[in-house]
């Protein structure tokens, strides 16, 4: 039996350790945890690394804690515009959905538009009849309805910020990718965008090669970050062909884009990501990355800052 | 002075030569030949590349004939949604939108994305709101009537056709990559997408790496084609990595990729791509493309199919 393993994140961003109280702290590495243990208990009951991603994320969007699903951040018409993507490294089947507002769990719409279209995405109102035809879980707006995601819409709302200000309550994505005991690669991604948002503005989550990618050839990614720069460096493929093209590891490759080409064009962010060995890498240049990671060779890991004790 | 070029497609596919009248073949290559001259004579008066993509993917847009702006299939509901990119190789800033209905010329839409604002995709609702806020031409969908798209439509809807034939009635994309007396190269790509096309599906013209790409270290490229496969493909990209990456020269990773990659998994479709030095290749896996290009080294050529005499 191939080696297991699986790598989430929670986002990344400019999380500061002085606004982290220690019931804070403790309820995120609580949500990651959960998330990962669906997903690892799957791959050790020999699932495929595709649910075991899509169970991991659908478990960070049903926590408030994390800007997907549930926790969805408002945008400037105080609505829900949700991205997800998710793909199967074995034939590079891909699926995904952008502005979509009534699916409880975006990446679940996802993998539906992979496994019963032959599309790869569908955006909008049409992804919301999407959903609806597939009879997929499906919510009204006060599902979403989140307090503290109110209040920082309020704020922004007051400031008159535009949508780019990236300090930590302004972006946020969740993210998973495993390999599976057959050897296979998956990866999956969903967000709320960013908070105060306009235009239906669209992130680099839910295109593939962009925030999301999946090849056994190479790797599984997904990203967090500031999407608009992750698009323009096609910063999930760009890794896989560092590997494939140029011979690099998952490491130096991650190394590469994460922490040299991103930081050149001020790119700030993470991303998890594996290989076919089932090596992760969880990489960021922002202060904080929420991730966590575990291995059939019994290594764990979840944590938040770069040199925070890990919790486990 | 650096020499200059440019090369544009309206789109590839089963292009039938049974089908194609003399009067057919003149309309279309004509088309093709007034967004060349546009393009061309931009750029023979020092104007950027960027404005010379923009300008012959407009004049295609304005061209009944070919499936972008004026000339849009119908989708499902009888209306039009447009999608397209543009990117500016010189820093690799990037626009586009997608779903976008009241637009006339998306790529311009595309271009206000890129440069009135700090995000690369706009989609939908949101992008016509933006369109509207930034006084854009718009039009109402008379405007996108035409006779022969709604009978195209009418016919898809009567054969309850999925969105998937890729008869050549189904697919269609307009496309120009250019490099300016600078040195610096650009991309754009337009498209109405699939007739009768369903739940907002988004093909890969308006995604940045997929359909449209363009960096001055390694090329320009405009796809079109199978948008599915060119997606989980990351068409574009994948040939400024295999340049940049594996050493490849344009025409070498133009094939590999159109002609291998893409063929391997039923990818129809083709490309313009065009390098620093201003290399231009057209290479397509479809019985035919259309296509055009010049350089201010005198070469200039515009064809359909593979074998056809040239009209220049």
């Amino acid at each position: 039996m191939h080696n297991f393993a699986i790598a989430l994140h929670g986002g990344a961003g400019t999380i500061s350790p002085d606004t982290m109280t220690p019931e804070k702290y403790t309820a995120y590495t609580q949500g990651l945890k959960k998330a990962l243990d669906i997903g690892y208990e799957l791959l050790a009951a020999r699932a495929s690394s595709l649910d075991a991603v899509e169970a991991a994320v659908k478990s960070l969007e049903d926590c408030p804690l994390f800007n997907a699903g549930k926790g969805a951040v408002f945008n400037n018409a105080g609505k829900h515009e949700m991205d997800a993507a998710i793909m199967f490294g074995l034939d590079k089947t891909a699926g995904a959905v952008c502005g979509i507002s009534i699916a409880r769990n975006p990446v679940q719409a996802a993998r539906a538009v992979m496994e019963r279209t032959q599309h790869v995405l569908l955006s909008g109102a049409g992804a919301n009849a999407f959903a609806r035809e597939q009879n997929l879980p499906c919510e009204h707006d006060d599902y979403f309805y989140n307090q503290f995601r109110f209040e920082q819409w309020q704020e922004s709302l007051a400031e008159g910020k535009v949508q780019l200000d990236h300090s930590e309550k302004k972006m946020g994505t969740v993210g998973a990718v495993a390999l599976d005991c057959m050897g296979n690669l998956s990866a999956a991604t969903s967000t709320g965008g960013m908070t105060n948002k306009k235009y239906g503005r669209v992130g680099d989550s839910p295109l593939i090669g962009a925030g999301t990618w999946a090849d056994n050839k190479t790797c599984a990614i997904s990203c967090t970050g500031h999407g608009e720069l992750f698009i323009r460096s096609v910063v999930a493929y760009d890794i896989a062909c560092l590997m494939e093209y140029k011979g690099l590891s998952l490491q130096e490759a991650c190394d590469k884009v994460v922490m040299e080409k991103l930081v050149a064009i001020g790119g700030e962010g993470g991303l998890v990501a594996i290989d076919a060995a089932g090596n992760i890498q969880m990489p960021f240049n922002s202060s904080g990355m929420y991730r966590a990671m575990r291995t059939s060779n019994g290594k764990e890991e979840i944590a938040i800052y770069g040199s925070d004790e890990k919790v486990v």
